[in-house]
């Protein structure tokens, strides 16, 4: 069998990670880069740091160039965080008759708020043959799929309560910038309010795949984001927030069937939560028969995690049956430590 | 779409238990009882001890007149925990051609120990059109498919351990006996001679499962068995244990990768563990990129667990193709709050 071939689309800190993270696998090759402005024409290589080595050069080309009728197995895409956005990229893709993985937040669970556009990619890779999934550390599994498994040994559940108490500190200024480190409460209430400051996307995708998985039907969804300001000057690599100003994010998110809150998502999200005695980690706690109290501790790491769940996927929704997939519908993500093409189905393969 | 039809063969602890729990849930109906000895003709609702209501009877029957072809959509099998005396029943009822959810421990991977045997299931399901899932809490969950799952987000696995600390003190007088609760040392070591003291059934299934799915090739599985002895004497419901003698089993499972110890199995059991201080829990450690550091605390129980992953994943292996089928093939489990016939795949249902 011909190794799995990749091409990424997009080289931010998501592409490049899982770039790098495919570089070291074996039975795979990522046979095209897609980029924007100034990246196109140089070599991908050069862009995400890495030696090229004896490695054929991989050309940062757009989409039109690089991604062309059955050209790879699957294309990683790494560019938006909502559906909306990123639906004629993925239509363009499938058309092609090439699989997707994609880490935008909202495609985990597009059924969630985007029932149409969900319908019309399922419809779209259907009629080319082929599968899509949204995935990432979260939504993509630790406030979702993660409950969903442990609901999996109970025989009852009454209430769900995930939580995930994360450090940005590893982030970078991109972040810093969306999550509105550093600025005053008002400028943070401002940018809530003309929706520049998202937060963390992906409480309604989150709760809409645990409800539909266990079979609650969610009559209503509310969310909510506060400022987590910070009673002393805190300093990350990239941020800084001063005492009295904004340290981080507190996202919370409530799934209500029939008229009781019955899933909690609590995800506060900071720069330095040590120095103030936060300890950061992934929980599930499920009220239930039986009980759930579990609690991964410090926290899974939020950019290694999506570059992870991400690549991990590739033999999942290549061996998929066509059409839009989620992480409930597919075989368990696994690291891949052996040669990748033992993982896929040779009837599934596409450059073969 | 009519109820999903299910029959339950062995009506011990398991099969009672998974009995309650479907008559507690909605779009399924058990159609059957299999039994043995004196159970035989009697109502499967006096064995559990559950009132009948409006429902129709089931009257206990042996496997020849309860299991017909198509007479059901699944059989629970909760007879037996290894491969090799289960095999001639699941044969039959694959025969018959209805789907199979074993509670058999070495059924959740029957390819560790028993290759040839699992191949011919394999083989039978589907000359037969249906397949066949080995489940539980452990294997089937805690010790395996947990750890998988969180190999999911890891670029890279260095090694792994699995830790289950777990009370035995809800279990009944056969755990009891199976376990050694209350023998002698002596008695003990004699008892592990002469194969006449199991202990935990599954790491090697468990150690199979975790290095298939992430793809290391295991050169070598070893495990041991020593007794918990205790310094003070432990009351349980159905167990005692005089001081100096056994309250547990320590139980240790070791995988080799290229001649290197990856793969830790530490599973020690025992009555009253609160007693001496023991805290209680699941764990999954795993040094990689990340780490991952999880613990749910206390353990899920060992026999609610098994009979709530036999009875959730019935809906995946009614939906899944043919053939011999693992945890790490189907979706995730999941508990299931709805009408089970919404998660059936019509295509796939049997009893139309």
């Amino acid at each position: 069998m011909q190794n799995v071939k990749v091409i990424i689309w997009g080289l931010g800190a998501m592409g490049s990670g899982m770039a790098k993270m495919l570089l070291n696998k074996k039975g795979v090759d990522i046979v095209g880069a897609v980029g924007r402005g100034s990246k196109i024409g140089k070599s991908m290589y050069e862009v995400i740091g890495v030696e090229r080595g004896d490695r054929p050069e991989v050309l940062i080309g757009s989409a039109e160039d690089v991604i062309t009728e059955k050209a790879a197995d699957v294309v990683l895409c790494c560019t938006d965080s909502y559906t909306k956005v990123a639906f004629e990229r993925l239509k363009f893709v499938l058309e092609k008759k090439i699989n997707v993985v994609s880490s935008a937040e909202e495609m985990s669970y597009p059924q969630a708020q985007q029932p149409e556009l969900a319908k019309q990619l399922d419809e779209i890779a259907k009629a080319n043959g082929v599968s899509i999934l949204g995935t990432g550390i979260n939504p993509g599994l630790i406030m979702d799929l993660l409950v969903v498994v442990m609901t999996g040994c109970c025989e009852s559940v009454d209430h769900i309560i995930s939580r995930r108490v994360n450090s940005l500190s590893p982030f970078g200024p991109t972040v810093m910038t969306e999550q509105g480190i550093g600025i005053t409460v008002e400028e943070f209430k401002k940018g809530v309010e003309t929706g520049h400051l998202a937060g963390h996307v992906g409480f309604q995708e989150s709760i809409s795949m645990i409800s539909d998985a266990i079979g609650w039907n969610v009559e209503k969804i509310t969310t909510s984001m506060d400022p987590i300001v910070t009673d002393v000057d805190r300093k990350s690599p990239y941020g800084f927030a001063k005492a009295g100003n904004v340290a981080g994010v507190a996202m919370k998110g409530y799934g209500y069937i029939d008229g009781e809150l019955k899933i909690e998502m609590d995800h506060p999200q900071q720069i330095e939560p040590e120095q103030v005695g936060v300890t950061t980690g992934d929980y599930v706690i499920i009220k239930g028969t039986p009980n759930i109290n579990m609690v991964n501790s410090p926290e899974v790491p939020g950019g290694i995690g999506t570059i992870a769940m991400c690549v991990n996927m590739i033999p999942q929704i290549i061996n998929a049956k066509p059409g839009l997939r989620t992480m409930i519908d597919l075989p368990v993500p696994r690291a891949i430590m052996g040669d990748m093409r033992n993982l896929i189905d040779p009837e599934c393969k596409i450059v073969k």
